[in-house]
């Protein structure tokens, strides 16, 4: 890590800190490069959960969107979400939470990104979703 | 309202009930039907905002895609969204979101729906998402 | 109709005539407005069916495209397609495809539209498609 | 190549065959394997261009919506798509386009599966699409 990834990880942070979605949802920086980012959370049952005792597909949107956010805010600044499609490949069960956003493009002022989100259920990874986002520049849309 | 919506009203307050996502949402039924779903809730700043201070795209998606699926269970029982896809309108600031989902084709085991959000800021009600959603019967996937 | 109109409807058929793809289509203007078109074709079996003898969902995509470009076009000028997602309702079997396209949102660069597209079989008409596109302003992307 | 992959490629063979639309394009089959699929066509301009002369977006689409529905083929037989979402990435302007699907999940019923469509301009290489496909087993919807 240097000082260039030091200040994006620092910078998200910062955001997190005042975002209080996210701070509800205990998000914390996994990773974060130029054009990409990782987040994770741990499980919360009695916040998380829906009636099939899986993690609620809400929440599932929220680490896709937000690695896709994030991995356009290290290439663009300061961004919003324009549009995302999220699918949801297998029931998300398990302690902990994570996702990775990559850009797949980066235009002026969309960016289009690729978005992945896995569960670790007693130490084993699944891929839980996959995500395919639109990001505008703020001012941009 | 009848005697057959009055039970669908209670089935999904009963669904409300044992999901804990929806339960710390503050999720409320609005209205149920044949093939459409209403739902609200009140906005809590300390929970919802993201770092712009509008109620956070994850909870945006929340509403969208819960309307679609208690729309879809109106008519197919046990449910589980396949896939979304959500564009953001607009930033949702205000008191107040609320979501319509309409089923738009119900297939035997996959039901097309579309969801509409909606914030209401002091009293004045504007449009912040759109949404197409596949939702699958619970065994058809 | 009037000289507004005549003279989105006269720029639509201008771009048609320079289209090579539309052409092959035979695409043809059913209603233009501010923020609204229709395009309608007439099936070309030996062109346009895939192997069940349908329609072919690219030619059903098309029509959703153009439908949701021309909308946006009738509001912001020259545009491309960002992004779109299609829901296949129904097979489409029959003699003639419409669809119409609705701008939900217009921001500064780019439009957010709703497409449908509908065939008609022996004069019956069926929705066979439902469509969300994100439309940029050329030079916005 | 084994018998396996070489009967898979006759039936997506057999399959262009009788597909009149995939004809039109000169579609053909690049690579098939368990759970993938690439195809290819060369630009024909008087057929396939929109009016700032690149490859129409609905020809992108056709490639992106069948390399997916054949990565799903190859698994399941005889499918349908369900709904796609395709991002445009950048023009399409050369003289070959290829797509490449690969099945993410394949569920008893659906499947989802990502599509990539890439033009070769006087033989340098371009990505111009992105999409993400959910595909139904025939008897399935």
């Amino acid at each position: 890590m240097n000082a260039h990834t030091t200040g994006m990880r620092q910078k998200l942070e910062g955001i997190i800190a005042i975002t209080p979605f996210a701070r509800a949802m205990g998000a914390r920086v996994r990773e974060v490069g130029d054009g990409m980012a990782e987040l994770e959370i741990d499980v919360s049952p009695e916040l998380m959960l829906q009636h099939h005792g899986y993690v609620h597909g809400a929440v599932v949107g929220f680490m896709a969107d937000s690695a896709c956010a994030w991995a356009a805010a290290s290439l663009a600044g300061d961004v919003v979400t324009a549009e995302y499609k999220l699918n949801l490949l297998a029931p998300a069960k398990g302690e902990r939470l994570w996702a990775r956003g990559r850009v797949l493009k980066a235009g002026r002022r969309m960016l289009v990104v690729q978005g992945e989100v896995f569960v670790v259920d007693q130490g084993r990874e699944k891929q839980v979703a996959v995500a395919l986002a639109t990001i505008a520049q703020v001012g941009a849309a």
